[in-house]
């Protein structure tokens, strides 16, 4: 089999070197973090010396690190109405309509207490909306990500952060797409709770943390028992997944500064050879977005054909619909951006990483110029309803 | 170093070879399950292997495994108070005495919804009491563990079943301890869920499932987003350690047959020893116990004392009471079964596995001998209250 090009990192990343070797190491560490004899305390020094590389990263104090199964649950556990804002107990949940679905499916909020914040037509949270809703009812758990995982567009985080605090509300970030592409610092940011994730930097997959800012440190706990990670995620816990995350996370912060701008050319090829190849449209062109991720459509095209089609050209990207389910869905953020359903229904997102080299973007494109001729329908009744 | 001998298999058990071959073959599969392309065909593939050798393990159907964080997850997720048992919605969960406490914790059964079955002296579940608890109120979900984890007692599953069923309630085994040392089919035991967890039979840390019976299949989720594990359990898959976990429960369920009338005779002569040596009493001792758990007191021992002194004589034991969070408190098992607390606070469990040797338990009983000589406090005012 030829070797095959990855460029859906925002799916997931490929195991970092550095991970591997944490891992393979941890697996000769027998002991459970809560035993107290000396395979125990290994254990739990392997597991604290991850925590504090995510503090150090992330600008939070390791007490504040805790590790849980991934980004959902991390989300499911940051979504709490038990939480307590400076105004006063948080009486309801708002969410942008970009957010990842286990962000809009509320964590522990009861349906009736969610309400979703609107965007642009580029994909940006509207702060108008946003402060209009604050100022309308009790203090409130808001959510937005720092980028979006399919356009990759940015948000105003900052912005949002003084907004929301001006209200005596709380801000919750899902940084999961945003950590490790670009610099993320939670109290720079001013977010009350972050969530990261293993997976999308290089780490094992089933491993992410939340990141509680001074305002939430009293957060209840969504799985209760035994008494690990401060009583606010109990469950023996995943030792050699957490020292892989922390050994990614440290490479993919030092690497950061120089992968940056070299993923930004990359994908500035990609997207100069996609349209001149055959007549690409990029989704949230105009506003700032991550270095790694392009979100494209071309007219009449089906993103679940021309994902099928990068793969027999052994190249992996993902459609930029929701489909974990199986079920093709047009995609919920494109809904909220106003994209019609014929221009959403061909949404095809590539995203690159660290390994991606400049012949992966040219194969990419030239794989896309042939694609294009039979994906395209130029005569099709459908038309693209914006851009 | 001179070797180490791990006592502590009940806390968490080394990897095993095969657990280890396998993950560290999946390191190289780059792909998230949920992804179309080679590269998540690959990690799907992987992951439901898995789910066919757990499935096999415990007598479900394959799609009736659901993959979680661990075992503290997946009985959170069993404590549903949306199930419905064949007499109507489940509405109040009854728990044995001496369950884990992420069991006793209710999952998300609010606290006033649960109630407490008290146990036998002997650390067995009073199935009298449960029969009137619930004939006293509407259906229920009734959790009882396969064994207990520190004493290592069966409990009558069978029993429990019929009695619950008859009443038309809902049972739920926690069978993370019992599972691999035991043989373990949810239909012949009648369970309508069950718990188990990988780092109990050799497999990694922070992976466990859920398996639901026939009438359990309609389980909300707890974590939502995703439509991960049909829709059961949101969040991209630890697709490595589920790999492991697979791996494991093979061996572990190959190995069964062989291990168990091995670790009885190495148990048996633990516990000839220990008595011989210096004056140990063990628990539960009159009842039908797991093959590899020996929990012991005597005379006035602090356990956390007795714990380091075995560490120090290079063997890893562990406590009885639970101090996961670092708080020295009586077990809540021994509370239940009216063991009074100068007793309880002196007991040590010894857990056997796989690769414990004879030359092991022999080197347990002489370090006993020597230990007991400062542990026992013949003199103290402190009595057994019970033996």
């Amino acid at each position: 089999m030829p070797e095959r090009i990855y460029l859906d990192w925002n799916a997931t990343t490929p195991l970092r070197p550095e991970a591997r070797a944490a891992m393979t190491a941890a697996m000769d560490i027998a002991g459970n973090p809560s035993s107290v004899h000396a395979e125990g305390r290994q254990a739990r020094r392997l597991m604290e010396d991850a925590r504090e590389a995510a503090a150090r990263a992330v600008g939070a104090a390791p007490r504040n690190v805790v590790f849980t199964s991934g980004g959902t649950e991390a989300n499911a556990l940051a979504l709490n109405p038990g939480l307590r804002a400076p105004a006063g107990p948080v009486g309801r949940l708002l969410v942008s309509a970009i957010e990842h679905p286990s962000v809009l499916a509320g964590g522990q909020f009861p349906h009736d207490a969610i309400r979703t914040i609107p965007v642009t037509p580029s994909g940006v949270i509207d702060l108008e909306a946003l402060h209009h809703m604050l100022a309308d009812g009790p203090p409130a758990l808001v959510s937005v990500m720092a980028a979006n995982n399919e356009t990759g567009a940015l948000q105003p985080i900052s912005e949002v952060a003084d907004i929301v605090h001006a209200a005596g509300s709380l801000l919750h970030v899902d940084a999961i797409q945003a950590f490790g592409k670009i610099p993320f610092n939670i109290r720079d940011l001013g977010a009350d709770l972050a969530t990261v994730s293993a997976h999308k930097i290089g780490g094992p997959k089933g491993v992410g943390a939340l990141i509680l800012g001074a305002g939430a440190e009293r957060l209840p706990p969504l799985l209760r028992g035994g008494g690990q990670e401060r009583g606010r995620r109990a469950g023996t816990e995943n030792v050699m997944g957490i020292t892989g995350f922390g050994a990614a996370l440290t490479t993919a912060t030092t690497a950061l500064e120089a992968d940056r701008p070299r993923l930004e050319r990359l994908r500035d090829r990609l997207e100069t050879g996609l349209r001149s190849a055959g007549d690409a449209q990029v989704f949230a062109g105009d506003v700032p977005r991550l270095p790694n991720t392009t979100l494209f459509t071309a007219c009449g095209m089906k993103a679940e054909t021309a994902v099928i089609g990068f793969d027999l050209e052994g190249i992996s990207v993902s459609s930029g619909s929701a489909c974990s389910s199986g079920k093709v869905q047009a995609s919920h953020v494109l809904r909220a951006m106003g994209v019609g359903s014929s221009a959403a229904q061909g949404a095809v997102r590539l995203s690159l990483g660290w390994s991606t080299q400049e012949a992966d973007i040219d194969c990419a494109i030239e794989a896309w110029r042939k694609l294009s001729r039979t994906l395209i329908k130029r005569s099709d009744e459908t038309v693209l309803e914006r851009f």
